[in-house]
């Protein structure tokens, strides 16, 4: 069964360093399966990185390897590392990007990547993508043992991710949660897990309760919902997003546009 | 000899939704082979879709599996269905997306995907091209029947798409067509396939006629061609493009921004 | 070991062009690996596709194949080409962006593509990465002859890029250079080797030079880095980038906006 080797950079597509890092792989491990996950992360977003590696990484198959490169520390002393969980690996900067993926499917090893062999014979100062994270996956991949990629450090070692969830505070009459993540079709994703959320609230399916964007006194009814295919076009639903986190959607539309607020802005939900 | 299964979305690229299918996919088939038509489809557009599969279809193996998800409807109780042809297999929502498709390669049989068996345990509200249609089609390249995976359905029954072509209005001394695709380059793909029109209207290869974008009465010079570049940089050509329809274009430039006009949009052909 | 094939275009993602030719591929080899360098050169820009090739290439193994259809000449009477160097195939239209690339790897044979063997049956006058170029790079990945894929020319008989590197003016007290690329971070590869440049200049690591974007008598301190990780965030670097060109860049930054600088201008270096 081949390998499968996800890639997940704030590169875009448009340059050549994408390719590098798949022709780097192929070159030592000729039958890994390499998918994308995405490469359009906004520059140097550790968080939107980190969200996005931990809503994805669940679908692969055992014992995929994914590698991270939002880097903006490339070329300063910041460490590589590797962390064998459960059932997957993670190869990445140590910035925190990898830690809620990790967490979440249960960290077993973590090592620095500090063995040349599986590196590139030249590393440069600006690429580690191409020469340190790429073959370090591939070696992986072609059974090098976990144990040689590097001396083994603590959790507590570990440079740790900013965004911690849940995350909500609780206002008079309402609660406040932050919007972490807006997707292509302007969906809201929210600093808690549905179920979690509605159990807080008391909240069933079908009850309306009203959106404040921005927390500054606005009030826009919002139904509870399975999906946001349950309101009509135009109308805000709360529902369970595909990763589970609480989500603002519109059917047929932008919740984003519609309410004038995105990645980082709060949002509170009035009851 | 690995099955090949291609995608077509409205999700983007910078989304996890896009690999979480293929995680879904190689968990299932690890050996099989997927290819992205495109994940640019304007959110929504069932027509744009439909459009770019019939274009695309035909240059696969025989025996690929064609995943669509451009589904408005998620979440509401339209059906999914899957339909096999002559040569391949389409799996996608009920909205009229896949037909032109399938009809193009002769339509053998039509079923609804009710067999759980061949989804993932759990189906969320809001993402069925994970939960649905990407695990139907790796367990069909897996070589699960297709006639396992849910009830047939008549023709008759299926949700049509609302273009048909060819489309075309006479007019007095001229023709009517409509604007169906605008390709990144610029150039217009029309209604009606090239050699129809060439026919309908009594043309030559050379011959001259006169464009009048949006019908207001304008009439711009245009070569009968048998490409865009036999005409000098930025006059207009009217061809045969790659799939088949009459398209206008221009060399070395756009003809959507020279004409001021694009998809949807109708454009008279004066002779 | 499968045959790795590498895409490069101007194709963009959102139409059905890029999916086609790997549909092509598929269905003549199918254990073939298909890469995507990038589609999303400018339009018709091949000075941009060559940078990128040459870049890029020699990160896949030995005996990859690289196809790049950059091709505003397409339908004209512009030759198609197979260049066979050290360790690569390259694949493409006769208009000089295969050629940095395959001279930095070493020419060994260069042949006219004729034979219809190595095309679709049918060959449209628009559309030559599916009918010629993909089709001929699989037959090759197949294992047939290289010598029969048609007539050998000689590379004096090849149209040249405008574009060679290095380039370089001295000037009064200062060295006129060009940027020949900016890639999605904003950052500013020259138009000559990082090694060269500080040999030419007689720079060392840590020196401080002066930069004059546009030429036009400004003086902005930049530090001659190992990385741009080296200065504090928001100043420039003067540093050797993934594919060896001297480059300008800014930490957690992007230079192209900060100078108000991109690709052709030209950036005076003073010290």
């Amino acid at each position: 069964m081949p390998k499968v080797i996800t890639l997940l950079t704030d590169f875009g597509l448009r340059d050549y360093y994408v390719s590098a890092m798949k022709g780097v792989i192929l070159s030592i491990c000729p039958e890994c399966r390499i998918v994308d996950i995405t490469h359009e992360v906004p520059k140097f977003s550790i968080e939107r990185a980190s969200i996005i590696l931990w809503a994805a990484y669940k679908y692969f198959p055992r014992g995929t390897i994914h590698v991270v490169v939002v880097d903006p520390g490339v070329g300063t002393n910041r460490r590589a590392v590797a962390i064998r969980t459960r059932n997957y690996y993670f190869i990445g900067p140590d910035n925190g990007v990898l830690i809620p993926a990790a967490l979440d499917d249960g960290i077993v090893e973590i090592r620095c990547i500090e063995n040349r062999e599986f590196m590139r014979p030249r590393i440069s100062a600006t690429f580690h993508g191409r020469d340190v994270f790429a073959p370090s996956a591939a070696h992986l991949a072609m059974g090098k043992p976990f144990k040689d990629i590097g001396p083994e450090i603590k959790f507590e070692e570990l440079v740790k991710p900013e965004v911690k969830l849940p995350w909500y505070e609780r206002r008079d009459g309402s609660i406040m949660l932050r919007v972490v993540y807006v997707d292509d079709f302007g969906n809201l994703a929210l600093s808690m897990e549905f179920q979690e959320l509605i159990k807080l609230l008391g909240l069933d399916l079908g009850d309306i309760v009203y959106i404040d964007p921005g927390c500054r006194g606005l009030s826009i009814p919002c139904r509870v919902s399975r999906t946001f295919a349950e309101v009509s076009a135009g109308n805000l639903a709360l529902y369970e997003n595909s990763y589970g986190l609480a989500e603002v959607g519109v059917f047929m539309g932008s919740a984003s546009k519609k309410l004038g607020i995105g990645e980082g802005d709060v949002i509170c939900i009035v009851m």
